[in-house]
Order: structure tokens, then C-alpha cells, then sequence
């Protein structure tokens, strides 16, 4: 049998520690395309154009939003940062799966334009559980944790417009979870080609779809 | 966070090996209730009212079928088999999962009253391998292998009215993937009880949701 691909958002509060998540998720399912973002920021020594981001000038990224080429954009520190929809599109259309880390509101700007995505939710254990984790991440000053735990409190509530939620209380756990739920996702028949597959009776499921 | 009880129905065609992918999946997960018949058949040794089956007489049997308390019933070779909706229920309202293991016709007596169960369907490699299977098993002679196979095309054309589509040909794969499949409904948030959790901010995400 063959399916479509599957767009999965990875979301949450700041510092909830989805990022982490997102990297173990992708050391235990290989065949997973991580989007890639526009940006305008200048490359990083190392950093390679179509792998690390796609960079482009100020007026090619306001070229992107006015045509709806982005499926959400930021800024950033005075850096743009979106995730172009053609390259995410090309994938999936493909039988590609796709990955998108992204904060809530980018999330929500993409759950706009692809409501068949998979929305994920990373919860913290509790409020004061992230709390500690801002500080000791030591990125951040007081200031900015007491902005970002009030701001987490209305992140909070936004987890009745995912499809699910990951508490990370423990990484191994959150990471099995996501596993599983790409999983599931992936044996979910609406997502699979049924009226072409049925005709010749045979059926594989590969985890991409696109076995022999 | 405390969560609702869900169904879930282990279904396909005779001989697909629903039944073992099922006792494996319950080594795994055993945190799960599986539904318990009822039926006129005489106890067997070793059988216990309650465990095995719940045994009662037509009468009964009857009445169960006029209240509406069976959530699906079927006669097999003159004797009546049926679930109780009762011990479902009971056990959903207090959190816990319940598993199901059935043919399709009985799956589509189900769906008919608790459509919110997870239905998740298991399919044979090919048609040609589940005959293969089913003369194999030795149970079955070779006319009624025929009858079978030309019901199993009935079957896999009803793969459409199911959530969840697992193909059997690896028994330790496929029972990964009703696991996942598990830990994934269970991590849906429409499956969360938010109104009541959030007011405390804190989030427990036990196997069964009943956790401390």
C-alpha cells in the first residue's frame, strides 16, 4: 500500500525542551524529512544553503509572504525566519514525511494552512518544572523567565487545539511517545492510497509507503 | 492529567492472527482490560463465571439483546456469544482501556454504538498468503478455505470504515505497531479530561491517567 505523506508538528513552550526531543526522534526514524526554513540571517561558518536553511535577501522573504509561500514566518532578533511551503509540499506529495519544530504561534500559523497536519504538544511536567529549567539553562535572566512563565500559561491552554500531547517528564519516555505516535499515524487508513492498492490485492506497508 | 477510557477493537479477517497479535499486545501492555463475553455455551474445565465468560442461559441471553446490552452479538455453531456493554462502560467511565478482539461483522455492531472506539484493522500480506494461512491451519477443509477467501475480499474492501490499518506479515512488527498505536490514542488530547487538570497546572501522563 502506498500513502501519503504526513506532516508532523513538533510544538510547545519555550525551553520544554522539544528541540531535544525532535533530535532523538530523528536518530530513531530515519526516514523522516526535517523542514527546512528560509531565513535572512547570514550564513554560519559551516552552514550550507539548502541543507542548514535556505538563505535569501530581505526582498526574496517578503516575496515568499506576499505570494503565501510561507506556512509561518517569525522575526527574530531582526532576522526572518518561515518555512517555505513548496519545499514541504514536494515531500509530501512524494509519500515523504515531514518534521516541523516550531513554537506555538508558528504553529498555529501553520495548522492555518495545513489542518491535516499531526499537532504535537510538549508539556512540561508543571509550570514550576520549567521554571527551573529556563534557569538552569542560565540562557536567560530572571526578567525574561518571569515573561516566558506567564507567557507558558497561556501556551498551556493552546493544548486543546493539538492532536496530542507528550509530557516530557522523562526523555526517553517523551521520545518513545512521539515514536509511537508517528507510528500510528503512519498505519492511519485514511492516509493510504486505498482505491489504487486495492486492485491488486496485495498490501505492504512499508514505513514510507513506497516499498515494492 | 487524568483521560477517559478507551475502546479498542482488534479486528480483520478470519485467520489474519488477530487473536495472537492480540495476547502478544497484552504481554506488553497490561495495563488493559480485555472485554469479557458472554455466552449460553456450558462452561468448559477450568472455565470461571466472570474471567472467562460470563455464562448465562438463552433466557437471559435474550434479554440482554432486547435491552440493547450488547454491544454486539453473534450465534457460532448454536451457541450465542456476546459483549456486554456494562462491564465496557464501567470500566471506560472509570479510565480504563478495554480491548476487543472480533470479526468484522461484529466490529460493525460496534461501531454502530460506541463509534469513538479506535478500530484498528489487520490485514493479511496478500489474499493469496492468507489462503496460504488458513490451509495451513488445518482447521478448515478445502471448501471452506473457498468460502473464506471470497469472504476475505469482502473484508479487506472494509478496511475504509476502520481508523487504523496494521498488515500482518511479521508477527513481532505488527504487534509493535498496535502498541504504538495504543501509546498514541492515549496520548490524544481529546482523550484528556483539560477542564478539570489544568486548573492545578500540573501534568501527570500515566499509562492509564490515573496517576498521582
Amino acid at each position: 500500500m502506498t500513502r501519503k505523506g504526513i506532516l508532523f508538528i513538533i510544538s510547545g513552550p519555550s525551553g520544554v525542551g522539544k528541540g531535544t526531543i525532535k533530535d532523538a526522534v530523528l536518530e530513531k526514524i530515519t526516514d523522516m524529512q526535517v523542514s527546512i526554513s528560509a531565513t535572512t540571517r547570514e550564513p554560519r561558518s559551516g552552514e550550507i544553503n539548502g541543507r542548514d536553511y535556505f538563505f535569501v535577501d530581505q526582498h526574496r522573504f517578503q516575496q515568499l509572504i506576499d505570494k503565501d509561500e510561507l506556512l509561518e514566518y517569525a522575526n527574530v532578533y531582526n532576522n526572518m525566519y518561515g518555512t517555505p511551503r513548496q519545499f514541504v509540499e514536494e515531500n509530501l506529495n512524494r509519500g515523504q514525511d515531514v518534521m516541523l519544530e516550531i513554537d506555538i504561534q508558528g504553529a498555529f500559523q501553520v495548522k492555518l494552512r495545513k489542518p491535516e497536519g499531526v499537532f504535537i504538544f510538549i508539556a512540561p511536567p508543571s509550570i514550576e518544572e520549567l521554571s527551573l529549567r529556563l534557569a538552569a539553562r542560565g540562557k536567560d535572566t530572571q526578567k525574561s523567565i518571569e515573561l516566558r512563565l506567564a507567557a507558558c500559561k497561556w501556551e498551556m491552554e493552546q493544548l486543546k487545539h493539538y492532536d496530542y500531547v507528550v509530557v516530557n517528564n522523562d526523555l526517553k519516555n517523551a521520545v518513545d511517545k512521539v515514536c509511537s505516535i508517528i507510528t500510528a499515524e503512519r498505519c492511519k487508513v485514511k492516509n493510504f492510497n486505498l482505491e489504487r492498492d486495492m486492485i491488486d490485492s496485495s498490501f505492504n506497508q512499508g514505513s514510507n509507503g513506497s516499498g515494492p
